[in-house]
């Protein structure tokens, strides 16, 4: 007998329908003799639903309040799971968040799990009940409702396996697993039977959008294994889990390619100390997430002079130029340039720490193709570089055809 | 400054529009430097698309489940009326049933307020919060979400302001109060400044939909005076309170006509002890209400025999004359005849018990129009007749205009 856990987004419970088609899933497990735990997120629309009538009335409006409004939409999802799987003769319970011992602190719509006591589940688990946990909120200690942010679900399902050591965590989502390359874009790509927390880290950070990173992390953090996999067929997912020796033998696990990148350029930058920070600073205090940077070297003018450029979400464009503006005068750069047509084509593989020579034969491959590379960026595990968006695709094939075939 | 416990029911935060209304109507109290503690039911139409996705599940879902799925309903309510008050400057607070202290027994989907403990919107409102409470639901001792059944949240309502000793509790609606007759079917109609909580109850009994009894008698049994009111306007409304010497000068209070009954007669029923108990257990043990009652006298045939009628909700007639049907070897009666064209229609007044001679001012009423009585029923402050449906609004008007003008 083993304890699984599985998560359901909201793709897979979006209507009486599907919610059957998932209660049939589990009522299978069960049947096996295990004891299943399954955390449900909101039924898809339901959450934007909410927030939009919350909009009408105020634009902006306290976050305590929204927790205690998008809560509601898990708590539909548990009750309507719970009785489908009545439905099917199995003895099935809900739970809130909060029933559920998921306490967390009071940072509201972006709340951090503090502890889970499962002692109210696994006593339902010894009655021999399906426990449906309501994912992606929590309690603070004071009896407070929180919800735990983006992908707060996917946490939910990881945080109660290390809380009540399942055997298995199984994330559901709408498709197969991770693949070394988006197949819409990849023909050739493949399903991943494993893949390292490191390198499924990097890849959530690259556009992927498998999972949030924060999931992987608690993962990792307390040794979760987990597989992402299909909640339409019963094919096996990819199991989520540390490094292994073997792992490393594959050079490079995936490639990606993020098309939601903008480039902004501040043109010859006075070059002296300080301006890079002054830059940057400005930048994060207005909540805007950079991600490469590159300075390049001096012009070689009268007045040393550099390019700074940067690149950062397409969203946060607008928002990041106004602050780059607001700096000219003390700055005394001579112009901006944004870009909106790139795309930060990746790497990953946690291969290539023992492995030289990955940046070389992918900066090689874009260039038989003819593709300029913009900007390099590195870690010890990733190659990320900044090119022409529309030469984006057939350079995620070439590079993909270099590497993995 | 005063405390004040307000109820709105679906219709009046049926979307986000009303409910900013209702909030400029909070804060205007506020304004006037009392203390507010708002009740709110689910958005109109939502518990009815709850419901219906369960159904769609399972025919019959599990009670609890029901009680966790639909008590998200008022949760959704209470945060959305929050953010209004806070987005006209008002701090306000929104508490689960759970949080506001209301534990009840573990009976789902009907359970009973077993008591208040306020400590929390106490302190809230000392902290100058207006303090918006769900409806409708409560908490067990040992955490289960539980759910009052109809008229829930009038009666959380009036708990709170029990609990809470307020100066007044307001229960708005979309009607102005309480009517002497409904004014669509009786022009003269006159709204009712007060009531005793003995007529309200009557009413609600008789066909008059402002409040479920339950809620009627809890005010009458912890003595609380309440106010129904509409939110569409700020014309006063109807105290319902103690009974006062005063109110015996009115003789009658209103007129009240229920279309919604029907009448099973059973024909030629062996006169002989123990048939009645026969038949009302049956229909009892079928959870079919039946209100009027009556046995005619026998009809001086070789063997005895007497005609049971009896009336019950139109919506129960078909598995009430399926019981009866059930029923015909044992007992032995001729034939069951079915009446769905029955109106009862009523008078209710305190002033009845010192005033004698209302009943038979009422028949001589009907006589005059030419309206045959077909059943009869009374209590202390309440006589009933069952009439022809035909002439059930023409009645009422005669039968109002006799006694109230």
């Amino acid at each position: 007998m083993s304890l699984i856990v599985q998560k359901y987004g909201g793709t897979s419970v979006a209507n009486p329908e599907r919610i059957k088609n998932v209660a049939k899933r589990v009522a299978a497990y069960r049947a096996k003799g295990d004891q299943v735990v399954v955390v449900v997120s909101a039924m898809s629309g339901v959450t934007d639903n909410l927030i939009k009538m919350a909009r009408e009335i105020m634009p902006l409006p306290s976050e305590r309040e929204m927790d205690m409004l998008l809560s509601t939409g898990e708590q539909t999802t548990i009750a309507l799971t719970a009785i489908a799987l009545q439905a099917l003769g199995v003895p099935a319970i809900s739970l809130t968040g909060a029933q559920a011992g998921i306490v967390t602190d009071g940072v509201h719509t972006n709340a951090k799990i503090k502890n889970i006591t499962p002692k109210q589940i696994r006593a339902l688990l010894d009655q021999g009940q399906v426990v449906i946990v309501a994912g992606f909120q929590g309690q603070t200690m004071e009896g407070q409702i929180t919800t735990l942010g983006r992908g707060g679900s996917d946490l939910t399902a990881i945080a109660l396996a290390a809380a009540l050591k399942a055997d298995l965590c199984q994330i559901y989502t709408d498709v197969d697993g991770v693949y070394t390359a988006d197949p819409r874009i990849v023909p050739t790509a493949r399903k991943l039977p494993e893949i390292s927390y490191d390198e499924m880290l990097e890849l959530a950070g690259l556009g992927a959008k498998v999972m949030q990173s924060r999931s992987v992390e608690f993962a990792k953090k307390f040794g979760v294994i987990f597989e992402v996999r299909s909640s339409l067929n019963d094919n096996p997912g990819t199991l989520v889990k540390e490094e292994t020796p073997s792992m490393e033998g594959v050079v490079i696990r995936g490639v990606s390619l993020d098309k939601n990148q903008a480039k902004l350029t501040l043109v010859q930058v006075p070059d002296r100390p300080g301006v890079a920070a002054l830059v940057f600073k400005a930048i994060a205090e207005a909540n805007i997430n950079v991600d490469m940077i590159v300075q390049n070297i001096s012009h070689g003018l009268a007045s040393p002079a550099t390019d700074i450029s940067f690149t950062t979400d397409k969203a946060d464009l607008l928002k990041a130029r106004k602050v780059i503006d607001s700096l000219k005068d003390k700055i005394g750069f001579r112009e901006v340039i944004a870009d909106e047509n790139i795309g930060k084509l990746s790497i990953v593989g946690v291969g290539m720490r023992s492995n030289p020579g990955v940046a070389a034969k992918m900066f090689e491959t874009l260039a038989q193709i003819g593709v300029n590379i913009a900007m390099i960026s590195t870690s010890e595990i990733k190659v990320s570089v900044a090119i022409d968006l529309a030469k984006g695709e057939e350079a995620m094939r070439a590079v993909h055809q270099a590497f993995l075939g």
